[in-house]
């Protein structure tokens, strides 16, 4: 690739992000190409679908989603291992408007759901293995219950960033706490949730969207 | 109003009640007409606004909210009567899509909020209290969590009733358990949050709409 083209590559990327932050997914490629300064059929050229563009401007952040794993993976407690998965991956839920919709994404091609879905699947439930061993997570917690979780914290995020990461965080606090060993009562039975399975859950046409006027 | 205009009024909100249930309340205008077997006219003749068909088409369940925490208020349990009102609100927002986007809603004028919400959040506060002095509930649970509750909630909310319905169900039995007093740990601080502020949160543009295209 040209220098030139690599230039506008990364223009368009890094205007996506922003847009995608602030506006969420929705934010129309017209947009992400005027706050790029280039033009639609450049940015055409680059992705040439609306899911390119979406896959590339959160590769960042699923590597980071990645990396958070494998850090909790290697903590000798696998408890607070486990908690600080929750933790990280929620509050990034909850700070960035276009990470949500990325996860919950009704486009399967967005995201590589296959690949990068079962490997965070398989490390979760390795994390999740070794935090009832250690005695410290329930025994019916159940693997669906992480994908329960990011439902759940999903429901926090809106307009204000403050307030959305302090529900977030309050939220966290309580589900991390119910799902301490030591609790007599049964739960509900799990959900029939996957990782895999988010995304089949939108579109969410019950959530009022701006402009929906008669 | 005529017998006939009450006739249309009629099918006018049955239409709309199933349209909300199943797409939500961004369904058209015109679909309720059409599926009410009435005119764009008529229907503008007995509901002007999107505000007075949705108040008015979800009067029915607003009132079953309202008798949901009087019932618990005469409960001799307060705890039995708080985690009833939980459960049973929670389980009417995981299986109508619009009942969901009503109580959410961006449109302050779709429901009357200083009323009804003001109402609504006196008897919770009570219910609280009650719960707090008889020992079962946590000292620490703040009135804002009950928003809290019902925005996870909306987050469990997706296309299948019966996969909502699963998932609402094990949230709200992992949330009840985190709620009952005797946890040590201290929990994040409560979020700003009120049900009053609860339809500022949304527009929710970080959730895929059907027909989002390039």
């Amino acid at each position: 690739m040209r220098a030139d083209a690599r230039h506008n590559r990364e223009r368009i990327l890094q205007a996506a992000r922003q847009a995608y932050a602030v506006h969420g997914i929705d934010v129309p490629i017209t947009t992400v190409a005027r706050r790029a300064g280039v033009g639609a059929a450049t940015l055409y050229r680059h992705f040439p679908t609306r899911a390119a563009l979406i896959t590339e401007a959160f590769a960042e952040q699923f590597a980071r989603c990645v990396a958070v794993l494998e850090e909790a993976l290697e903590d000798p407690d696998p408890w607070r291992g486990f908690c600080s998965v929750v933790d990280k991956v929620c509050a990034m839920q909850a700070t960035d408007r276009g990470f949500t919709a990325a996860f919950l994404s009704q486009f399967p091609d967005a995201i590589d759901y296959d690949r990068e879905h079962s490997r965070a699947e398989k490390g979760l439930a390795l994390l999740v293995q070794r935090a009832k061993d250690a005695g410290r997570l329930r025994d019916d917690f159940d693997p669906t219950d992480i994908t329960l979780v990011l439902l759940a914290n999903s429901g926090t995020v809106g307009e204000s960033q403050h307030v959305s990461l302090a529900a977030s965080r309050r939220l966290v606090s309580y589900l991390l706490q119910s799902f301490q060993a030591g609790h007599a009562d049964p739960l509900a039975p799990p959900a029939p949730l996957g990782l895999h399975q988010i995304h089949k859950l939108s579109p969410r046409r019950d959530r009022p969207t701006a402009g929906a006027e008669v």
